[in-house]
Formats: C-alpha cells, structure tokens, sequence
C-alpha cells in the first residue's frame, strides 16, 4: 500500500499547509481559553430564520433549490448582492459584474488562476491574512510585502517600488480592519493606491470580509468606490455577517467575471443552490442588517472588554492596535522575547492566540507580534485569559 | 473602465469553457424536448426527508452545522462514507482515506492538482467526461485517449501505449455506466488495467458517480477493491443518488488524503457543514438505500421507453448503447451525417442532444455520435423526443 512520492506534482511539494492549523492541537486542549481561531461566535447565527427560510425553500422551490445550478451564482442572489453593494458604495454594480463563490477564499483563489503567471509580482500587506497568501501561492508569485502602521499599508512604499522598475501584477489588500492587524486604511492612502493602479497598471483586490463589522469611528469609503477605471476588484464574504455557510462574492468588470467563470467550472463547477437561495431570501426579506446591527452590538462589548484588560494588565514595553471593528488585536511584545516560547508558556497557562509570523511572507517576518482575536470568548474569558496572557509575558520579561 | 488583456494569465488563455453550456441557448428554448443535459430528476430530490433533517440539525447543532469545519469534511461523514464503501466493496476503509470534496468535480481538480506536472500524460476513454478533461486541463496534461467498445475502455491500447516506451500518471476511467456511452467496463479488463497500474506504476483514478444507479444485469467489482496495491482513487458524488449539494468525495492512502486536504485549504477552506450534516443523517438514519431503490425504478422505466421508442423509430444506420445504469445512451449515426448540422435541425424540430464531439479530446474526435440523457424527460416526452429525432436524421439522410 505504499506510493512512489515521485507521484505527486511540483505543485504539492510546493504548496503549505495552513500554519494556523497547525497549531491547533494545542490549543484543543481542555480549560484553554483561545484567542487563536478566526471563527465568528455562533451565539450570533440566526438560526431561527435560517430554519424558516430554510423550510419555506424547501416547500416552493425544491427542485431548483435541490439542482445544479449556474457556475457564476443563482442570478437572485447576484441581483440582491449588486443592489446591496451599489447602494452602500454609491456606485452602479450590474448583476454580471457579480460573480458568488464558495467562500470569498475561492474568489481570491479563481482572481489568481486567472491573473498570475510564475514569478509575477503580487503586493501584500505585512502581515496578512494566511487564507490570501495561500490563495496565490499554487500559481508561484513572486510576494512582495509593503509594511503596514497604523493608517494602514504603506503606499509609498509601493510607490517606491515602482520608482525602482519594479511592477506588480496585484496588490491584495484587506482596507478594513484589517486581518491580522486590525489597522483601517486611510481615505488618502487608498486615493493613493488607486492613483498608483492607474498609473502601473496593476489589479488591486480589495478584500472586505470585515466592513460590515464597525464598532466605532466613521466608515471610510471603499477603494472600489474610488475608482473608476475598473483597476479594483471587490471581494467580500457571508462568513462573518451571517454564517460560514462557504458563500463569497467577487465584485469586476464584466470581461473579467467572464474568465472567472470558465476558471470556476473546473475547480466546482456551481456552489451549492440551497444556501445561496438561503442567503438571497435572507437579504430580500431585509434580514441581513437587523443582523448586522445586532452582531456589532455582540461584537462591540467583546472588543471593549479586551481593550479594557489589556490596558489594565499588559506589562510596560508591549504595545497593541485599538481596532474599530472586525475580530482581531494585534500586539507587539518587546524584541527580545520569543513568542514561540511565549506560545507555549501561554498554553501552560491555559490561553492561545496565534504567532504573528504566521501573518508574513518567508523572511519579512517581524517575530516579536501575536494576533489574538476577540469575538470566539465571552467577556468573563476574555478578562481571564488576557490576565493569563499578560502572566505569561511576566514570567517571559 | 477597459482592462488591458496582457492582465490575464496563461492559464486564463488556456482553460476553455464547457462545450455543452455552449450549447444552452439553443437548448432552452419553449417546446423544446432536452436530452441534453445531465442533470438528476428533480422528482427524485427526497425533499420530506431533507426538510425533516435540516430542521433537526438545526435545532440540535446549529452552532456546528453554520460554522467553518475542517478541510477534509465533517469526520462524521468521512466514516459513514468509509462505513458504506467498506462494506459495499468489501474492503477495508479508513476514515482517513476519505476526503470530502464540494462536488466530485472538485475531488478530481484535487487529484490533478496533486499529481499532474505540465507535459505528463493524462490517460482517458475517448469519449469522456467534459468535467474530467476541465479538471486536468488547468495542469496542462498530455492527454491519451484510448478508444471504448462496448465492454468500456480496450486496456489492450493502454498496454500498448506503454510498450511503445511511454508513461502514463494518471488514468482516468468511470468503469459503471459510463459518461457518455452509459457504456460499463468488463471485470477482465478491470483486473489487466490494475494489473497495468502496478506494473507501470501509475494511478488509476475510478470516478463512480453512477454505480448506484444499475437497472438490469450484474454489479461489476470496483477497480478499487481488485488493487491492493494502492494504486488506484475511488471518487463519487452524492449528486446522482441524493441531489447536487455539491458534495462528493474521494477515498485513496491516507498519505494522499493529507497532500489533498493541503490543496483544498487554498481552494475552498472547507464545504459547508450544514450541507454535510445533512448527508450525514441522511446516510446515518438508513435513508439512502431506500432512496437509490426509489430512483432506480424511478430511472430504469424512463431508460426502458428510451430503449424502445429507438429500436421502434430509428432508420437503419443509426446504432446506440444499451446501458444497464446511468443516465445516458450514446448514439452512433451513419458517417456522412454532420451531427453540428442535425443539432441544428433536431433544434427546429423542439428536440436537443449533446453533439458527441464534445466528449472527445482535440483531434481524435467521432463526428458522427451524440448523447442523449434519458432521465429528465418523463416517458412521454421521451417517446416524442426520440421521435422528432428520428425525424431529423430522415430528413438529414
């Protein structure tokens, strides 16, 4: 029962797994409290109207909802995404400019397919989120990694970039509230960006997981909205403002949606029917941003809470992000400690989160940084467990 | 808003839609009798049992079912998959030589993406399944057609392609009723091609998406269960006997699995839960048997008007299968007949079939044969359908 390794392709040997994961069977260990997932808290699904909805589905239209369907998405559900996203950008989105996807992971994994050849340059922020990199990774870009402070990616660093003779085939960029970090990118910076597309030519993806997740402060308008030269993709997920029922969206010009369509068929063919009928009766019975105001509500007091013990309890010389919204703080400890060690002096402890060089490309990484995330644990553990965080980090210094 | 094409990759170029939704315009036009597609009965869908099941889960693990879940599927359903496998083929399976995949498709866009290095020799039976060439063909595998006959793919070829001194990595058959010839492989040439797989050490993977469905005649083994060599990949679909949730799976060593679930992480993440959950129960609370009974009944009468109606109306020349499962005969006209020509005509007489060189690979294509499936259409339909086809071939000869 033993295979020649020589079976397998360039590829495999190639590809990573998730470092994330595999941390995880440390982290699954009894009376951990864990900052360390990426999960939304399920207390906030609703259940109650998917189970109606759900029902009522299954009562009228079985037989489609059942089928197979369209490789670029039940066009309802196109239809109920472009209207939602015109009206909260103020642009005009078209149904074919539309594309739902099994999770926004495979939007990112259909836009590299058909973007990136071997070695072309791809512009990430530093850190970023794994699920991004890993999207791109199968194609063999060439990652180029911009440094990230508190407004957000550093523009004139790609400006730079281009100043020297480079160029960049994409720039992913997660705008707000960043994974890992957190961090918003600023008004000027993405009028930034959007100039620097126009000028190299380059695609930026933008990736919106989190918008809808704002707990304070002003939204800041989407680098989509501010261009109008079809240099920006759009890309967005139900995940975290519904459920991760494995539905995203990918927001392009036309021609472009045309391609990802071709590039989908191979890889799944369609998504599922009955969860896209789902969330497209979820949106027209206008019960998505009721949702939305309650799980900010959820959201907000998790986030409060932690701020609150991390100002109260992190030793001298550790310094964090304070983010207005989505699931994620991002804390720098002192260079010299090892957060590896730190890793697992924490689980001793009984607390998790994930090391920050789990977020960089192979050598950018900066390793005295940890991402912990504050929406999976209530309050009382979340006070808890930064408590023991913070232990941990004394018993480090 | 114009994108400057040199955006695209190489890939983009290279990948090519499927000739069948090609086709789609013409086909769904009103009146029009559909042998065209290969979509399930929706009469079949036990839509009860889904609504009963969904609802329950619903109540008892909404928190799970609604969440991300691990990338090789829900472990529940990895044993009840292994569990029903095991004992059907009378092997041993291990949960951890299955992976579940969103669509059968999906575990083979996996299978090449592990294993197919540009240049490798990719063999298939000519005709085959669109969806398998759309798999492969993003890994730019030379593809080898071998010809079928009535007892499936003529291995003799497969053994001679080798002693001309060329390899094969893969070889891609579906031995049960095959997609498009409804055609099944004979137990002698299952044992030489495992025989040829151990010697030649290449992987055989065996697509079942259709072995449930057999009408008349005796069950063949799998492939699988004749290689205890670990060579060959046994995938199937739950689209055929359940409905197209989009979810499938693929059962190979384990050491397989885990190159599988690293690239399905970039892919997809994971497949729904929900969906899954559903499957599970369905799977557990003894419901799937009964059902395949139910469509087999349900299929095997619509097969059996297919069968007659042809022997009754076709004009001499004109040849077909006699499949003993599945959902399609494959037609063979005479020579001279241009089958894009009688599209056409058959379109003009409300009547539509898939035009047979679609299934084949560039250049080894048999002009003079198309596809009809004979499970959408209720009897009636079927009778008039295959009629008004006739009537197009008189009027084309």
């Amino acid at each position: 029962m033993t295979i020649n390794p020589d079976i397998y392709s360039e590829l495999s040997d190639h590809i990573k797994p998730s470092p994330i994961r595999a941390l995880m069977p440390f982290i699954r260990q009894p009376g951990v409290i864990s900052f360390a997932g990426g999960l939304p808290a399920p207390e906030t699904f609703p259940v109650k109207q998917i189970q109606e909805i759900t029902h009522n589905i299954l009562e009228e239209e079985p037989g489609s909802a059942l089928q197979y369907g369209p490789t670029t998405g039940d066009p309802r559900l196109r239809q109920a995404v472009a209207d939602r996203l015109s009206k909260k950008m103020g642009v005009d989105i078209e149904m074919d400019q539309v594309i739902i996807t099994t999770g926004s992971q495979q939007a990112l994994f259909l836009a590299a397919m058909i973007h990136v050849n071997r070695g072309e340059s791809v512009g990430v922020e530093s850190p970023t989120f794994t699920g991004g990199l890993s999207a791109f990774d199968p194609f063999y870009p060439n990652f180029v990694p911009f440094e990230m402070d508190q407004d957000g990616i550093k523009t004139d660093q790609v400006e730079a970039w281009f100043a020297a003779g480079n160029s960049l085939k994409i720039l992913y960029t997660i705008p707000d509230f960043q994974n890992p970090t957190g961090v918003t990118l600023s008004l000027e910076r993405r009028k930034h960006l959007v100039e620097l597309a126009k000028k190299h030519n380059f695609i930026i993806i933008e990736d919106a997981p989190y918008t809808d997740l704002r707990y304070s402060g002003e939204a800041v308008q989407s680098v989509y909205s501010l261009d109008d030269s079809g240099h920006t993709y759009y890309c967005g997920s139900f995940s975290k403002i519904f459920s991760p029922i494995r539905l995203g969206w990918l927001v392009a010009p036309k021609s472009v949606i045309d391609r990802l369509n071709v590039a989908k068929q191979p890889v799944d063919t369609c998504s599922p029917m009955l969860t896209q009928a789902l969330v497209y009766y979820f949106l027209t019975q206008n019960y998505l941003e009721p949702q939305i105001e309650k799980i900010t509500a959820f959201y907000k007091a998790r986030r409060d809470v932690m701020l609150k013990v991390l100002d109260e309890v992190m030793p001298e010389g550790v310094t964090w992000t304070r983010p207005e919204g989505g699931m994620f703080v991002w804390i720098t400890v002192p260079e010299h400690v090892d957060v590896q060690a730190l890793f697992h002096k924490a689980i001793e402890n009984k607390v998790a989160f994930v090391t920050g060089s789990a977020f960089f490309i192979e050598g950018a990484a900066k390793q005295n940084t940890l991402r912990v995330n504050f929406v999976s644990e209530n309050g009382e553990q979340i006070e808890e467990g930064i408590k023991r965080l913070a232990q941990s980090l004394k018993e480090m210094l």
